[in-house]
């Protein structure tokens, strides 16, 4: 037979896919599960978006252009314009959702064994990402005990290489919910300055925070290392709209935006439907987004209230995104996940959760530690994380 | 400033894409441009694709599955095996166009430096993937005077080394639209499986034959080298729908299709909206088909019969696709196509042609000649070929 690439072998499995037939084995014996371990919302794609589908005025699906729709990064830089976020349409290229941003971000500074420093836990795509430009992942180690703070810029600082192109961060994160600060994106950016790197930040989850207090600072905004700066962004999460795999890719730099122009060029076009939504999607009214953000605060509120009160439980308030890290009583939440759909029920009822191993690149980090997506209403968390309790009991007496 | 990817700045630039400035600044002063340099088709879409995309039901536009719909990958077997193409639904990952098909095939099977050899003249973004995975593209000259026929297999033999991974093919080509016989898939299989090799077909233009003899020969019904054997497809010709992004990867290879798909979950999914296109568009009726490929025939033979009427030009009557490489009396065809958009018109009208040399990989191959794509009506194209006639005249004369 013919070999895999290393490249391909070296790929992580979806640390979530792999527990997929447990979940589907569990609904066969009839139990209902319920999704903590997922990021597809239950909310609402906004009427306009579903309207611009449904009123299409097209003969023809034809190719949009490579850098998406011009009138689609028009509005796309008002939309940016009007939250005090510095991008003009001729900085954005769109992009086969933030996935194909980021793995055009990669390629276009990357060559094979060079690194990126990505604090973890992390999303755990970026590792294939990674894997696909055969770029090399350097772990930032933050925990759970600071809330999942940027650690000292110095112990950052230890970790550049004379192959190290760039720091890469998701704010705010996922899977952790944390914050990044303007202190701490902008010592992130005199660090990026002083050793001449790319500071690539992954901002789809831009609008979700819930504490009155707290404002989201762009990457794009730091004037003074622009050349430097990369944004990856999506509507999957905004609109709830996961399906539409439209994202784009911001930079102030024309060499990087030129080259990533070539692998946009490569793969022809993002989807034509999609991006003729997205661009319905911009006129969402204030409204939506206050409800949904009202929506998932009053989840969140629930969700950790609920969770402390197990026993042995530690988790930290997420700021951001959708999901948080839980520490467990177990010692190894693969095990206790699989465990959950293939041999416990309660009532007929279990939970599937993502084991947090998969979101660090350290061996050995997380293996307490799960994942979980609050993208369930209230009432269903609340029963979720009541199965989690009593299952941590059974388990625990094993 | 922080530095490009020797990948990024070795990717090719879209032969054609340097040239849409200039066509540009021709219609700015006026003048009309016909364009044979593009690939994107006037045809219309099948109306049960856009009807379904009108009566779309979704209050979510959700994530699909990472391998696709499965009810669309269902029917998507059921209509290859009608054409006698050996394909179940468990063997076709669903993809983001034919590109993501192809650049998956490529990081499943290849390792920075690990080599693919291609039939050249071949579909420029075959650079593009290559670069991109950091695959060597090592190209097999075949030429104008064979029509552009795969050379003896013992030449294909002598370019194979340690380092190759496979050998990949377009049936029928673009640029060439040649289409390679059973007795030529036959000896490609023979030499893959000598070497242990992939063979990896582009059969995007599988429906477009115009010579009623002529029948495609699949490499998925290559019966004794499926393990061998990796197809890519997509619906951006079959369906006039290269907006819509849906392609597929179809293999036997439980080892390939595996690690395929792990790139297919880093990255999610294909487009929702677009996928349930698709799925309706598979109920196309077939005068549909009839009729296009007659409407491309009948363009084929125009196209062919008006070239030959300029004195100098060289070209053979393609098979399949909807190309045609034609040699012209001139030395540099690149200069010949700016000069057509910034200096010549006849009656304010002029043509845009591709330089072939962006389809060879081997330097200096292809520099007489252009590609021509028939994706014009008749009349127009008659027009656009007297507009050539006319100004290969005053060009040679300067």
């Amino acid at each position: 037979m013919p070999t895999i690439s290393h490249k391909g072998r070296n790929m992580p499995e979806s640390p979530i896919r792999k527990l997929a037939p447990f979940a589907d084995l569990a609904k066969k014996k009839g139990h209902k599960v319920y999704h903590l371990n997922i990021g597809q919302p239950d909310i609402k794609t906004p009427e306009v978006a579903i309207e611009a589908v449904k009123n299409i005025d097209l003969s023809i699906i034809e190719y949009s252009p490579s850098a998406g729709y011009e009138s689609y990064r028009k509005k796309l830089a008002h939309f940016y314009q009007r939250q005090n976020v510095n991008v003009n349409s001729e900085d954005i290229i769109v992009t086969t959702g933030g996935s194909e941003a980021l793995l055009f971000a990669l390629a276009t500074i990357t060559d094979p064994g060079d690194e990126i420093i990505i604090p973890e836990p992390f999303y755990a795509n970026y590792h294939a990402f990674a894997s696909s430009t055969s770029a090399t992942v350097v772990p930032l180690v933050s925990t759970i005990e600071t809330a999942f703070a940027l650690p000292n810029i110095d112990e950052v600082e230890k970790l550049i290489t004379p192959k190290t192109k760039a720091i890469l961060i998701c704010n705010p994160g996922n899977p952790t919910g944390y914050l990044y600060s303007e202190t701490e994106i902008k010592q992130l950016a005199g660090l990026i300055k002083k050793h001449d790197l790319y500071l690539i930040a992954d901002e789809v989850y831009r609008e979700f925070l819930y504490d009155g207090d707290d404002e989201h600072f762009s990457v794009m905004n730091l004037d003074d290392v622009q050349q430097n700066v990369i944004m990856v962004d999506s509507v999957s999460k905004r609109y709830s709209m996961c399906g539409a795999r439209i994202g784009c890719l911001v930079t102030k730099n024309k060499q990087v935006l030129a080259t990533v122009m070539k692998f946009a060029q490569a793969r022809l076009s993002p989807p034509t439907i999609e991006q003729i939504a997205c661009e319905a999607a911009i006129d969402t009214p204030q409204s939506y987004f206050d409800e949904v953000i009202s929506e998932y605060k009053s989840r969140r509120d629930t969700l950790i209230t609920e969770l402390n009160k197990i026993d042995g439980v530690i988790v930290t308030k997420p700021k951001g995104a959708f999901y948080c890290i839980a520490q467990l009583p177990i010692e190894n939440s693969e095990d206790f996940a699989q465990w959950l759909l293939e041999s416990y029920d309660l009532n007929g009822q279990t939970v599937m959760v993502a084991p947090a191993a998969g979101f660090y690149s350290t061996p050995g980090m997380g293996l307490n530690q799960v994942r979980i997506a609050y993208v369930l209403n209230k009432q269903d968390l609340i029963t979720a994380v009541n199965i989690l309790k009593e299952a941590l009991l059974v388990y625990n007496k094993k």
